[in-house]
């Protein structure tokens, strides 16, 4: 299996010069460095190194390698795949530059067909290599990192070179790392399936710039996160450019909220910056699971202490204080001058056994603690961190640290760590890691929102400029409620549509080639007699003269509810996409949309309204009744299907919707088909 | 002089007992860490340390000592302020605690009294100490800084002493520490005033959690942040509870965002956090002045010069690519595989040379440059770091780097420090630091925008429960426009009075005991004729019965404008603050509100209107026309002068006010006076 030959190699073949500071000569080192035992250096001339046999060959090692490291120039990698190929080889890392990311195009396809011929797969090219620290595989030339159970997957070479250096600096514990280069073959897909069955692996961090295929991505990230949680630093939300969500309302946000929303869908958690990506897999690495967002926090000091209450809210993690009954608990053994609240505050009297006693006990009303302590630096810390150690093991639950000067200071930060209490610069830094750590399990628990992993191959195909009675009969066919509407030919079919429609009405032209109907004056309102029905009628066909004029369509004129727009776009990376938002300012000045990859369910379209930021307008305010949120829902969830029953849907907009408070009406529509201009 | 007393001491006696582990003992060890040569121990044994000799009273020390340290119990430090005070001592840091923090108001008071009665001054009680490493005087308990040009003011001790703790660990240069604890005597505002003439301080670096007079605080802030940078970390945002800022309006922001404004009026720089504070410091203590926004990255990896790209975008830096001449000028010594664009990418083949001349060039067209260098452990950064370094010196413009992996980071960061080249932890951090190095640097080029300093002792006293033509009539005196009305006192007044304002009217009753005029039905719309208003004079004069009637207003019905609201609340710290907004929703639900310190000139209250998210709808959307800006910043700037004019104002809204094309109207005003319910 790729996955065993890649990440756990018997023996390792490395191809390339192995002259001092040749790339080849510096992964070998440092395949050495991770006490690998079975590594050999393969070139022309067959020069080995200290410990390390030279063979000029990869086909007399055959059986005794599993994992060839090409770093070799780019003009001779495909003789060397090829090689390995015969060799029986199946996995190889190609660190090689010089490939695709340099215009080398063809080049590459080359590898990939050799590959295909010999069932290879590899890592690579342009890559910085593969690391396992569980199998002493150090196939790399960046740094060495410590063992531990955080996978790292990253789209950049340079970003991972970062990561693994952090990870020594901070002494962060690593089990996999891979930078797949150009990912040419094995890339993001295969290491997150992987990941699943990774036991040695307990929290996954990504890095990563493009998403190719969103949906197969979103499909594995989902099962993925079932498992086990996904940290993503996600980068270029600015540099793409923003581009129009809605296309008729201008340029309302960019693809970056799709990725969100679509990492929101599958459970994953995103990171801000490298450290907080670190910051994030640390407590998913180290802590139980959080249930809930009620948070502690004892320290000896006011300061940091309000800092962290800051951030807390700033999350919008809660920080409830002990009930009366904790507080007469935690009064008994508390000194007098300890502050009682959430914080606690023990003063800068506090010692490990009121840490210890202060957690151990309050913590059942909590779900996570944070402990601060600032100490001076002639005072030892070691006593606080034993105490905090010994709430953690009574509790159970999770407690994270910031400890701030000391003589001892690493010691306890060490010791703390042991016992699987992580340490944060910060309060503030430690209750951000219980807010992210908190909606992953929460996400969990309340299942996935993203179901529909690829798009239908068969479906109805939509014909090219419907016109609007078509739209409507299609919106009404997939129960979304339309205003009452008759389609007629004649004046005098006018006339009698409006008796049964109810005066006033509106009348609009239908043709084809008429498209913005305002612009022609095809749009009459207030029309409130059969004899006004009759001239509107004539003026219509007038207007529409030397055109392919189909009709007129009728409306009662309806009364405004409060406006919204459902739409449905196509994200280059995830597809459809369906927005909500407000209309008019909310949405063209405000910005004020939510997005989610399509479809959705409506639970989910519930989950939408409602994180609207003008979300109060809906629910009514000054004694104002709250519209149907649930009628809503289902049509923003029926709208959501669409292109999964159309095939050539390419934009969608109900707008405006005209939303009461019971029912909700779609007042108008339009469809852009694939083909349209 | 106090501030020679306190910060450069010839002669330093510390009192308390000097046993191992003891405060006193601690701080004499910290002072000859220091290598202060005078220090005295004083102790009823009068008991030395090595090398330091001890006495039993300062009176026999007198002369030889300027600063008294103490560091004795409680109970006994008001006698060693008296006896400081008997040895001419002027200056002292009481570090011992037990007082006003631990109920003990009374003991504070009587050192208060003591030290008056002698002249003398003195930081704490219960502080951390004062440390000035120009003048090798470390008189605390924390961590010894490494000498620089960045003071340190902390309202809070163990944050001061994270703060020291995080100067040595990050090697950044301090030149004077105080932490002033319960601040009974000195405190922030003398140190805020003696850093206007410290040579020795480039850039000032405060923590701090209350205001306590708010506009004496702005006044010595200004004057500070005109000389040099003050960089602020305001903890306590979330935990004092958000209250109303527009009374009736419910609760739209809380005082954090007065604070903030407060800050920006006095080209203040506001941190988000500890290490954000210590960030900023480090790009103003190193660098030459930022002239503008526009921010130049050069790279050697992709990756981290997107999410630079995406941070410089975020804190709105300005990433313009280079010209066309700099980009045939760039190309000319760069290789053809790299970008010449922003970020410029050397890739990972880039030279120290190509970053030199990279950036010596580029950066004729911008204000500052980022540059980032991602190694391998086994390359050398230092070569790249010359490169930046002589950039740096051949372009005299502010160039601030990242700089990852490698065998000899640590002499290359060491290196750029010397040099003036400060070094983030990434790229992202760096453009931080420029937007806010920018924002002060354009603030003091543009000028200060709070200019009153203290509120006025002498003004007009406002009657209590003012009648509406009242309200009216004091608006106008005050040039702030108000719609047409008349104040009639018989239905024949009224009758004619329509006729004067053109119908249709609205008539509402006026008496000092009808507040809410609407609930008792005592406004009536749509009045359109004289026999109209008579009956309508007459239906107010019935509702009126029995108690105080004075008459009616009548306005003639305005044209619906966009609606918008100004209003004055009372900060308890700052005083008396305006806020600007749209009307209803808004402010109401969406918080889309803008506080200023009042008063406020035309300038700054446009600089209001421009800053809320709704700005667009004032300007016009969809062809719509531009409200007038002008007329609405001239009576916002006119409301904010009423409390400097009135001195028992407590709150005041105009709401609604009309804007229209051309002027503004405020339709409706409320005033509180101090003495209302």
């Amino acid at each position: 299996m790729i996955y065993q030959d890649l990440f756990y190699p018997a023996g390792v073949a490395v191809f390339g010069s192995v002259k001092p500071g040749k790339l080849a000569a510096v992964i070998i080192n440092r395949l050495k460095e991770g006490n690998m035992p079975n590594v050999y250096a393969v070139n022309p001339k067959a020069q080995g190194m200290e410990n390390v046999p030279g063979c000029d060959s990869v086909l007399k090692l055959k059986g005794q390698v599993q994992l060839a490291v090409i770093a070799a120039p780019a003009a001779i990698v495909k003789d060397i795949l090829e090689e390995c190929g015969q060799a029986g080889i199946k996995a190889a890392a190609i660190i090689t530059s010089g490939f695709s990311e340099a215009g080398n195009v063809q080049g590459e396809q080359e590898l990939l067909e050799i590959a295909s011929r010999y069932g290879m797969r590899f890592v690579g090219p342009n890559c910085a290599g593969v690391v396992n620290t569980h199998s002493n595989l150090l196939a790399t030339l960046e740094t060495r990192p410590p063992k531990g159970n955080i996978a790292i997957i990253s789209q950049s070479g340079a970003v991972g070179g970062i990561l693994m250096s952090m990870a020594k600096a901070q002494k962060i514990g690593i089990s996999k790392f891979v930078s797949f280069g150009n990912g040419l073959d094995l890339n993001m897909m295969e290491f997150l399936e992987w990941m699943k069955t990774d036991d040695e692996t307990k929290v996954v961090a990504i890095y990563m710039e493009a998403v190719k295929n969103g949906r197969a991505f979103m499909k594995v990230l989902s099962e993925l996160t079932e498992i086990k949680p996904v940290v993503i630093v996600k980068a270029g939300h600015s540099s793409a450019g923003q581009r129009a969500a809605l296309s008729h309302t201008g340029s309302m946000a960019g693809v970056d909220a799709v990725f969100d929303a679509a990492l929101g869908q599958c459970g994953a958690v995103r990171a801000e910056s490298l450290e907080d990506l670190f910051d994030i897999c640390r407590g998913f690495s180290a802590l139980p699971e959080i249930k809930g967002e009620r948070v502690l926090i004892v320290t000896n000091s006011g300061g940091p202490g309000v800092m962290t209450t800051d951030k807390s809210e700033e999350v919008r993690l809660s920080l409830p204080e002990p009930s009366q009954n904790m507080k007469e608990t935690l009064g008994k053994f508390l000194p007098s001058f300890a502050s009682i609240k959430n914080p606690v505050d023990l003063t800068v009297e506090g010692t490990g056994e009121q840490y210890r006693d202060a957690l151990a006990n309050a913590l059942e009303e909590y779900d996570a603690a944070v402990a601060l302590y600032i100490g001076t630096p002639y005072l030892k810390s070691a006593p606080i961190a034993e105490g905090i150690i010994q709430a953690g093991k009574s509790t159970g639950k999770p407690i994270a640290v910031s400890l701030s000067v000391g003589t001892d200071m690493n010691e306890s930060l060490d010791r703390l760590e042991q016992e699987g209490i992580p340490a944060f610069i910060s309060g503030e830094r430690a209750v951000k890691v219980f807010a992210k750590m908190a909606q992953y399990y929460k996400c969990k628990k309340l299942g996935k929102t993203f179901e529909a992993s690829s798009m239908p191959t068969v479906g109805t195909v939509l014909p090219n400029n419907l016109l609007e009675p078509d739209v409507k009969e299609l919106l009404q066919k997939n129960n979304i409620s339309v205003p009452p509407y008759s389609f007629v030919h004649t004046a005098e079919e006018a006339a009698q549509s409006g008796e049964e429609l109810g005066w006033p009405v509106v009348i609009k032209v239908v043709s084809p080639q008429i498209i913005h109907k305002s612009d022609v004056g095809g749009v009459l309102l207030g029309i409130d007699s059969p004899n006004k029905a009759r001239e509107a009628f004539k003026t219509l066909e007038k207007i529409a003269e030397g055109r392919d004029f189909r009709g007129a369509i009728m409306y009662h004129m309806l009364d405004l509810g409060r406006e919204v727009i459902i739409g449905l776009t196509n994200d280059a990376s995830f597809g459809p996409v369906v927005v909500f938002g407000l209309g008019g300012i909310y949405t063209e000045v405000l910005k004020d949309v939510v997005f989610k990859v399509a479809p959705v369910d409506e639970k989910t379209a519930l989950t939408m309204i409602k994180s609207i930021k003008s979300y109060k307008l809906l629910e009514g305010i000054r004694g104002g009744k709250s519209i149907d949120m649930q009628f809503l829902a289902k049509t923003i969830s029926e709208l959501s299907y669409f292109p999964f029953k159309y095939t050539n849907i390419r934009e969608m907009d109900l707008n405006p919707v005209f939303a009461y408070e019971d029912g909700v009406i779609a007042v108008d529509a339009r469809i852009v088909t694939d083909n349209e201009a």
